[in-house]
């Protein structure tokens, strides 16, 4: 299986830049969570400071790397109006349980096969 | 679908800390990777510095994150004998791509619902 959300394999620029890890353990019930996961990816893409995403589901359990210039992308990125709406229903709807780190990236390697 | 690898949304310490993003695309042919994964697994708990590790997987597509004390804690495991043949392996069997990201981790947050 293909998975097209995992993109940064070698897109990124040299470090230094930041990375956002979020990790999740989605609620059993978690009515309209994939839209607005599709909807904050659309958003995400287009900030100001965006580098990239990879994002993987394994069952209940998911992982969203995400990729930015610095920290104040991140910053605006966080209160962004919309984004700022989900993340209040991913605490009261849609998670049991999530945690996120915010690090700053000193250095990172890339491999490719020669097909 | 409960994943037992995605183990440590609330038992890290206090930033700092590093973690290891590791995105990476599986090869079609990867014959002797899933027990070589689960042995880096078995190793890598032992490793002085170790903090704890996010794995999720989705068809060919995989993040691990692991977090480490300190990048000298990060280096070792690099050099660690059995890891670096695993390493080897990787390149030349089971992966078609991947990445790697050394970050220091600057802030974090975790959320549990109460239930």
């Amino acid at each position: 299986m293909e998975n097209k959300k995992l993109n940064c394999l070698s897109n990124l620029p040299e470090p230094p830049y930041y990375v956002v890890v979020f990790a999740s353990k989605l609620a059993t019930e978690n009515t309209g969570y994939a839209q607005a996961a599709q909807r904050m990816m659309e958003l995400a893409v287009k900030q100001e400071g965006f580098l990239g995403v990879d994002s993987v589901r394994e069952g209940n359990a998911g992982i969203t790397v995400s990729y930015w210039k610095d920290e104040s992308s991140i910053l605006n990125w966080k209160k962004q109006q919309e984004h700022m709406l989900a993340q209040k229903a991913g605490r009261s709807q849609w998670y049991d349980e999530y945690s996120l780190h915010v690090a700053k990236v000193e250095r990172s390697y890339n491999f490719k096969r020669d097909i």
